[in-house]
């Protein structure tokens, strides 16, 4: 298997992770602060998504961490196809969930006309770009994972 | 390039191509009937949406129909690469809207105790399953694609 940026056990697929690990980390800490966010089904749903997204990213950055300091390469087809599956399903959780909670969003904002607290809006739309963010990293993180394992 | 299923120029690729098209149809005419969908933003959006879905399915199952027709391949790798990005963009915005619109039905029929325009909610119901369909199609042919594209 080719050796190019962002796979597995690379410095650059290390701070993909790092980066997916923050922006999901962020979204959950500004969604969870709120004091509403459970009246919301989507909500909730974002931050079981981000949740996943933390603990499946974290692993991956561990892995990353340990392949570097011992040089080792995370090629073996097995193990990407893993990477991909897992990938794969978190970014297409990550994407359904900040799209839910962004549709929420827009509509108490914009079609009700305006948000009546001030201070938790901000943070429903925090944390709704904070997911977005991972979402985007993680997409980018499981193009490369698929094009490894497709290209052999 | 290799041939399998749900290649461009295939019968499953067009069989693909025209359930995409008819789940989104579906879609669009399923929401496009009810009263009051432009008053949320996240259903025009899945409209829209939608709406390119038809408009990209159905010129690719032209091009299929065409190439099945005059027994031509269509694996030139220029080509490809114009599908994978339209069928990936496509296919994105799909799962946003749908799931935009999965969270506004979730928060009126579930969150807010029940929707009380009952012929209304069942037809934003239908909708949005026929915009997750759609969406899956579409996620299995830029699978495909992006799979013939990486394998060269």
């Amino acid at each position: 298997m080719k050796n190019f940026a962002g796979t597995p056990g690379t410095l650059t697929g290390l701070i993909l992770r790092i980066a997916q690990v923050m922006f999901a980390a962020g979204s959950i800490a500004s969604m969870a602060t709120t004091s509403s966010f459970f009246n919301f089904t989507a909500f909730c749903y974002l931050i079981a998504s981000m949740g996943l997204q933390v603990i499946w990213s974290l692993g991956l950055a561990l892995l990353d961490t340990y392949a570097l300091a011992t040089k080792r390469l995370l090629h073996n087809p097995i193990l990407v196809s893993l990477f991909v599956i897992g990938d794969w399903v978190t970014a297409t959780l990550s994407l359904a969930a900040a799209s839910a909670s962004a549709g929420i969003t827009i509509l108490y904002f914009h079609d009700l006309g305006g948000c009546t607290a001030r201070m938790e809006c901000q943070k429903y739309e925090i944390s709704v770009a904070f997911a977005f963010l991972s979402w985007l990293t993680v997409f980018i993180s499981s193009l490369i994972m698929f094009w490894l394992l497709a290209a052999g």
